[in-house]
């Protein structure tokens, strides 16, 4: 795999979208809202097995549970996380066309570099140096300011209550933690997930499913006791696993760093609690979602870059061709007890736990993954062309399908026995998309765009002996399997 | 089963859903916000259960596909569907302490009678007849008003873009329905659901789950060919099914008419295509939600309560003893062309499809369940007392787990035993809990009280000959098996 930007491909991947059904601007018949994107039916069923397979892989662990809760939360939830304060984008408003930008993106186009974290004093430094315009009317641009990226949103009759949508699931998590604590039986470490909605009014929405202002996060929020974080249980299992990381250091030199996970405990002085759970990450891109090996990294992020109360930071990166390069998909931050003491000090509610003897109040771990952003690389690093044929080479983790079933012919008791078989596929709970209409060649390149694996044509041999064909979307080969050994499962 | 109203029952409930993790006030150490509530580790598996059960009894036949589409729509989107016109609630202002309740309601505690689709006027006179006061001051009451019930969102900065929060997930399909049909290669019927969230700022949110602000909902809506109303092609598998039915004329003598779907047909000159979905929803609950069958019912809406777009309304009735009785959890509704004609207006693009050389917009059926009611009433219908022992007899198609698993002591190679039965049984794809500390006595009452039926102990003769202990929930009977022969699925 060669790792290049290709624009034309967002727009290829875009049609592609279109066409079968994976997603679409929001309420499009009214011409679409900035940064609000559907999915399709075929999206869906993408959307949803990722979601059971990031259950599947986080939450298969020992104390490793799923809430949910409201997207409407109070504001005082946001005083005490320092959403309010804090959640804050840059903007810079043209004095010609009256237009806001996002100050730091207008800077980014202007001189193909990242910038994030600058303070507006600064921003506002580079626009004048730069002599940055308007890129609507080249009108000049005021002084950079700031804008909360919240939603408020009131709630009741009269003067009601104060509430935002929520711009990170994480929140729900902390509020519910004691409760859920007390639940699960004042043990710790405590994993919290939330798989859900998060708003963020962005000023700038952008590369299609990447920068929404509507959005899936899938979080996992791992409660546990700061003298223990020099050590997991189960360390041992990875201590020799491999990790893609891209370091500070690495940048200069724009390399990467693999190291065994004891290495990085050892020589990068990364805590082994933090370690255990980039190696689990990295392992649910490599070995359940494929991702190829050159396509994913780990990136460290600076003081500058980092929230204020993220002591560790290192975003997962996921190399996108069509949206101009490396983009975080997701991140492990150790939040330390910055989110419980806010909470603790605005709810003034008790939420240090007793174990062993002492009373503290638990640091966090949180893992954060963008669903959307995550479903957007899959689909960008799964399309390619070949010659007139369109495949989608999804990992089998998120295919729409299980299997498509052909009929080869609509007579001859064939269409008959294709029930038969999609009634065997279905008891062994796969999921079947039945095609009867075309030539099969036409059906199988139907599939291939869509990303099936697996096509199996019923025909007249199939009456005489009980086998199917069975055609793989990646080699193109047919193998002839008696329907009964069809997608065996392993079993104990 | 009795059918009674039991007040305390909600108190019992609520206990419970606290202190094992069902459910809880969201934000609850904020002190809340009226009408949001958030589930522990216990409901949220419920409900994921509940969904999944969902999809896989409507879905599974032809042409039924889910979609996900964003909560936030622009304003046209209800101008087109009339909830920014017609979705009021009406309200009555106190001239006393200024607290505004919901005008109907205040009537319907006063006098103890359901009044719905009153027009502001009705209210007014009956306030004013009965001299009914402020429950809160005794002080007079304004003339009843109307209040929409939508949450404004602006998106974008400066003027931005006006959106609401979807009042009802089937909107979203009304505005994908076109590309959607092309998508699926312009086939009717064609069913679209959409599983999510939707929001309603009720003035007098009450009875726990039953009615909140932010609610999911899982709805299907069925485009069909008007002409091919009377017809569908799987009627004779249901006509001989009974259904029951509150209808109108049942109202007088408060008595259920059972009555096979062939004569619904016949004698109530319902559609046939109508019927067949009654059926289909009374199987959910009788088949796989196993819902005693006096406390189920379809309830038929006379011209006031129904929507004016409904041509026929019936509600999907449980008797939930904790919530005062009878509580719509869902409906079947058939809304006509009303909303894609809508839509079709204010957007000005064409809505209608060509199918046999003719062309006509689509008539929608749509099924719309609440799920967080549904889940109510299911934990409502399912918990019981017996003696010291709370059993919460839930359906396997809902129970949290699969199955409980104990190792009967913590010694003897029994934990590790214990493991090893543990990675066979997810193997099966089962859910597991599992519970080393307590008696065996006390780990029966945890898992009687959350709805897992079995519990599965590891004991002293399991390393011998590789059997376990399983004891039933219900008939809390145990029994003997190899643990090969546990939980075995049929298989074709």
């Amino acid at each position: 795999m060669d790792l290049k930007k290709d624009a034309s491909k967002a727009d290829k991947l875009e049609d592609l979208a279109l066409r079968r059904g994976f997603f679409n601007q929001a309420s499009e018949i009214y011409g679409g809202a900035g940064g609000l994107y559907d999915y399709g039916y075929l999206g869906t069923l993408v959307k949803r097995k990722f979601e059971n397979t990031w259950r599947k892989h986080f939450l298969s662990e020992q104390s490793m549970f799923e809430i949910e809760t409201t997207t409407l939360m109070p504001e005082s939830v946001f005083v005490a996380s320092g959403h309010i304060k804090n959640f804050l984008d840059p903007t810079t408003r043209c004095k010609g066309c009256g237009t806001i930008h996002r100050a730091d993106h207008i800077i980014e186009e202007f001189l193909h570099e990242t910038f994030e974290g600058l303070s507006t004093e600064k921003l506002t430094e580079i626009i004048r140096k730069h002599r940055i315009k308007c890129p609507k009317c080249k009108g000049e641009l005021e002084d950079a300011a700031t804008v909360n990226m919240m939603f408020p949103v009131t709630i009741g009759v009269g003067e009601g209550i104060k509430t935002y949508l929520r711009p990170e699931t994480a929140q729900g998590v902390y509020v519910n933690f004691k409760r859920s604590f007390e639940q699960l039986r004042k043990k710790l470490p405590m994993g919290l997930a939330l798989v859900g909605k998060a708003y963020r009014n962005e000023i700038s929405p952008r590369n299609l499913l990447i920068r929404m202002r509507e959005f899936t996060q899938a979080e996992l929020q791992i409660f546990f006791d700061p003298q223990h974080i020099d050590k997991h249980e189960k360390f041992h299992d990875i201590e020799n696993y491999k990790l893609v990381l891209y370091s500070i250091a690495d940048r200069k030199s724009n390399t990467i760093t693999e190291i065994s996970c004891s290495d990085a405990v050892k020589k990068l002085h990364l805590p082994q609690f933090y370690v255990y759970y980039l190696a689990k990450i990295q392992k649910f891109y490599s070995e359940v979602l494929r991702v190829p090996k050159q396509a994913f990294r780990f990136k460290e992020l600076n003081e500058e870059e980092r929230a204020f109360y993220n002591k560790i930071h290192w975003d997962i990166e996921i190399f996108v061709e069509s949206a101009g390069g490396w983009k975080e998909c997701g991140g492990l931050h150790y939040r330390t007890d910055h989110d419980l003491s806010g909470h603790q000090k605005i709810s003034k509610q008790d939420l240090s736990v007793n174990i062993d003897g002492r009373s503290f109040i638990p640091h966090v771990l949180e893992l954060s993954f963008g669903v959307d952003r995550n479903i957007y690389a899959l689909l960008d690093l799964a399309y390619r062309e070949e010659g007139d044929r369109i495949v989608l080479s999804l990992p089998e983790a998120v295919t729409p399908f299980d299997a498509a079933l052909f009929p080869l012919v609509n007579k001859d008791n064939i269409p008959q026995k294709a029930e038969e078989v999609k009634k065997f596929l279905k008891m062994k709970d796969l999921s079947i998309f039945y095609d009867e209409s075309g030539s099969i060649g036409k059906r199988y390149r139907r599939m291939d765009e869509i990303g099936v694996v697996n096509c199996v044509t019923v025909d007249h041999q199939s009456l005489q002996d009980n086998t199917v064909t069975v055609r793989n979307r990646d080699t193109m080969l047919q193998t002839r399997v008696k329907i009964e050994n069809m997608f065996r499962k392993v079993e104990f």
